[in-house]
């Protein structure tokens, strides 16, 4: 996968809007954060975790007190991978200088092996991989892997690379060489070393993520006997749910998705970036399973996955609740990880459809629009003396917190907002693959001679312009599914669009003008998902709407939307950072105060207003609803 | 309250069912299992834990076993209730010597000082009365005043009363002489008190429910100081929420419905009881209150209330969650006891109304039609492979159990059904109440000189024949919500129904006809109900209706039931005991196998079939939904 960070320079309304939040406002705030200078939040102490471990390694300090879950070094990975690729879109010296102090910090704090990780060096020096299934060391590992390649990438600079290197070698001398059994609880360094491979060239990252790949599972006992032979534990001594953790089977024979979403999606990451790799059948083929059962069986129409808070997990096929919905934020970045690396297996449009939905619904849903406050849990309907008070409901909050004890899901956006461009773009051979529609300038002249400048309102607005320069190439832009009619010209001629795997291919063109369907839809959910039974939810472009008792005079859940009426697009709004919001001719149905009545409501004619789901929560305390009963 | 037990002989055919069930099965298989004597069922031990407990008050034995929860003795109380009931309808003289001789072991178990519990003598017998909030001495206690007062009513026989005074005599020496501080964590005994005092003329058993219920929430921190000095626990040594256990503020100040539903509906039943005794006005303004908010804003549409399965409990008015209601067995039956007191309070037919919803729809699903296996839990949506596996849904099983480790719900049923008859009437002075429609013989020549035969295939057929002889009575024959056409017909001629409160007044007639509006009737839920957004239930008769997947060839989730379609009334039917079935004109939607799709999809005319919701379940694992999507 070419990465494209550097190459995609960013300059549309919408994701410039979010490129220079995240450099102004969330990056510094994240910062914060980790330095724990926010007030009223929820404290990181992840930075000062690394000056504790990195005084006792180099400097032969007692160990101070670690605070924070056992993966807290995660946050300041991602962070730091979110940072470097911010680099490149804005040069900032004052945040390289403190990113390079940071990671002199991260360098101290390493053993001479390479072993790092700040939990086991303050608290359990004695316990180091003692406990895969709960301990994170591998998980951890795994994204300092990825922000030492993004900063790689992102400035050429190998100091946190070097660092990352020996940790990986000092994996593979325990796992491969010396052939110690284990494999991680949580999965996510196999698609670091896949990373980590690229970067380097180096084979045996590639083998290590085989590795980890390839026994997952073949033991699905290997947890008990873990637990069993320990003496301490992070949260439990009984291993249970080996589901829970994917390995129940080994990962070849997976035909359904299941367990935490999040640890699914990772793995499945990991997998599809190994399968692409080596093109391994077996492996492709239990991509192809897990893709479809997901996308096809368990996904919300935001690109939300794992619809229960019990395992903050997969469940069952159409089982999808929206008011109870856990949907974490970082399942459909994980998603997106999976959809990504699909598309380098096979360009084709419905894995970029997915990562699409999941990007512009869910993934952007967990920031509130001023970037500092994240929702880890997106569910599709908000119910206020509920949602987040009553028992079954308390983890689907209505407003977003400022931080989270346990804060996977903001650097994790961070970080995917950050290094957006390598979704956007892919390039294969001489085809340059249009994934996503962003404004801006593609630089290609190193690898293909050529330039492509894109121009576009998107996802407001439903025309891109490509114009081309330079050497020439073949453009594959993606014809979504959502778009019913779409339309295309071709250096001034109209093109019939018929396009192949979801790409219309054009060779050699130099200006590609491409017009989709902004038509609101109504999307119907599978009869078989029983919340959305007799629902309706719109989406207009990849945008799924939502109704907020903010913007509508009649209580939300009295809203009818008919099957024939009108839906007008409005003029953009000065609210919510310029969003387009749309007005439905529909009802709200009028009735007593009665519990159950025998009379059939009455309709009254009400416009329904509606507003992009990623743009919910942004007004307080309100009600919300996606799907809304159709008459 | 005049109990009616030994004045109405049932003889219609639906009710005549249940009482021969009742004696035949149900009745023998519940004395089985409290004998521990049914195989693969969950152990009772109650009568084992009796017998025990005897041994060591009468005989000196060193103390055996205790088994089962620490409320298990009320599971026999519940069954020795029901038992005496049946007698009335059917004597059995095996029976009754069998109940004679476990009242003799109860009797035995009883301490000098009138103190009984099984647990205790067994277990604890230094804790006594040291952890009310978890212990459930009062509550057992309550259990079997209620079955003493069943099988003197039933029998004339004073030998468990005597027992049973003597251990209210006890608590009240306890709580009201020596002011020891304290009230029940499981309201119950307030109830039976009542009944104690209406069966033996004691007013201080009147006197020592007051207390309870006045002393009630009147510190609210009770249970938390109790805990405190504890050094044993039931469960748990902290106490927590004392909302859970309405002992957040005193009963009069009370405004919703909260907590464990059971407690919540036996106290307010206690409270009812009170008021209508003595007319106590602030505890009359409570019990409306309460009663509002249960029937306005937490009940389902069969009559079932508590809807979460955390705490068994109510939550929040409108949540009312169909496939994940938690709706208890146990908690209907408690509001049908409370609705039974409010009707002795006032005489209003909403209060009958609710009775009969509850009893016809949730309390008879709670047991298969053969008697043999129960409900705990009354979803209102099964859907397999996830009602009863996935986390969430795993207290809604799609079929009855044998048996329960807790089984406070088989026995309750059994007492509820064997006492129908004191639901079905009341009597006001020289009015008779006919709160509930039941064919058979009402005999008050003692108390009015007046005889009353009923005849009626209800509720399957919507006729009522009153035939009455003897002294000149006001018959008051409710006149149900539901029956939007109600006639009348009396001593041959017409008559306008012009119902006062509910009931219609009609004086020195000889022969009175109500012909009911049996018309299959579409009922729609609030709007705030989010859960019953665009959806239809179908009702007749007091009978709600639920479609299950054994009748129907389609999907049951593609089901939609048209506004205007005819529904037709089916000829009774061999399957589920004669049940009427109806079947709907509908449609099926018709999809292809996409998760979303911009597709209206196609709908294809389907008779829908539905049967009585107090059916469902009795064919094997199966789909089922009360709720309809309507179009």
């Amino acid at each position: 996968m070419s990465d494209m960070i550097r190459q995609f320079h960013i300059a549309d309304p919408f994701w410039k809007r979010y490129e220079d939040l995240l450099t102004d406002v969330v990056i510094p705030y994240q910062e914060a954060a980790l330095r724990d200078q926010i007030p009223d939040a929820e404290k990181s102490h992840s930075i000062a975790n690394f000056k504790m471990a990195a005084d006792v390694m180099a400097r032969g300090a007692e160990p101070g007190e670690y605070y924070g879950m056992v993966f807290q070094d995660s946050d300041l990975a991602k962070w730091i991978e979110a940072a470097a690729y911010s680099l490149v879109q804005k040069p900032d010296a004052d945040l390289e200088a403190r990113l390079d102090e940071v990671i002199q910090t991260i360098q101290e704090a390493q053993y001479p092996d390479g072993y790092l990780n700040t939990y086991f060096t303050l608290k359990r020096p004695d316990k180091k991989w003692t406990n895969l299934r709960e301990a994170h060391e591998l998980y951890c590992a795994g994204h300092m892997i990825e922000a030492a390649v993004a900063y790689f990438e992102a400035t050429g600079k190998r100091n946190l690379l070097d660092v990352m290197c020996r940790m990986a070698d000092h994996i593979y001398e325990r796992f491969v060489v010396q052939q110690m059994p284990g494999y991680p609880g949580h999965p996510e360094i196999e698609l670091a070393l896949m990373r980590l491979y690229k970067a380097t060239g180096n084979e045996k990252y590639m083998e290590l993520a085989a590795h980890f790949i390839n026994v997952r599972g073949v033991d699905p006992e290997y947890f008990f006997k873990e637990a069993q032979k320990n003496d301490w534990c992070v949260w439990s001594r009984e291993a249970t749910d080996v589901q829970y953790m994917q390995a129940h089977q080994p990962v070849r024979e997976m035909k359904v998705a299941t367990g935490h979403a999040v640890r699914a999606v990772y793995l499945y990451s990991g997998m599809a970036d190994l399968a692409a790799t080596t093109g391994d059948a077996s492996l492709v083929e239990a991509c192809h399973r897990l893709w479809d059962n997901i996308t096809n069986r368990q996904m919300y129409i935001t690109g939300a996955i794992g619809s229960t808070v019990h395992g903050e997990a997969f469940t069952k096929d159409y089982d999808l609740p929206n008011a109870t919905a856990y949907a974490e934020t970082c399942a459909s970045i994980g998603l997106i990880f999976f959809a990504r690396r699909m598309l380098e297996l096979e360009p084709q449009g419905r894995y970029a459809d997915v990562m699409e939905r999941a990007l512009y619904n869910t993934v952007l849903a967990g920031m509130q629009l001023d970037g500092k406050r994240f929702f880890y849990v997106n569910p599709l309907e908000v119910l206020p003396g509920i949602s987040g008070e009553v028992a079954g409901y308390k983890h689907d909050l209505p407003q977003r917190p400022k931080w989270y004890g346990c804060a996977c899901c903001p650097p994790n956006v961070s970080r995917t907002i950050a290094s957006i461009a390598k979704y956007a773009w892919g390039v294969k051979d001489q085809t340059v693959y249009a994934h996503l529609f962003m404004g801006g300038s593609l630089d290609l002249t190193e690898e293909l001679g050529a330039r492509i400048s894109v121009t576009t309102r998107y996802p407001y607005e439903g025309s891109v312009v490509y114009e081309l320069d330079g050497a020439p190439i073949t453009l594959a832009v993606r014809i979504p599914e959502w778009s019913g009619h779409t339309k295309m010209v071709v250096d001034g001629m109209p093109m019939v669009v018929r396009p192949k795997d979801g790409y219309q291919y054009i060779k050699g063109a130099s200006r590609v003008e491409l017009y989709l369907d902004m038509e609101p839809k109504r999307f119907y959910a599978n009869p078989k998902i029983a919340t959305d039974s007799g629902l309706v939810a719109v989406q207009r472009g990849p945008l799924v709407y939502c109704a907020e008792g903010v913007d509508n005079e009649e209580e939300i859940l009295s809203l009818r939307l008919p099957a024939d009426g009108a839906i007008h697009v409005e003029d953009p709004t000065n609210e919510l950072c310029g969003t387009v919001k749309l007005v439905a001719e529909g009802y709200s149905i009028q009735t007593d105060d009665s519990l159950y009545s025998t009379s059939r409501p009455k309709l009254k004619p009400t416009d329904i207003v509606m507003v992009p789901y990623y743009t919910w929560g942004n007004r307080g305390l309100n009600q919300m609803r996606v799907w809304l009963p159709e008459l």
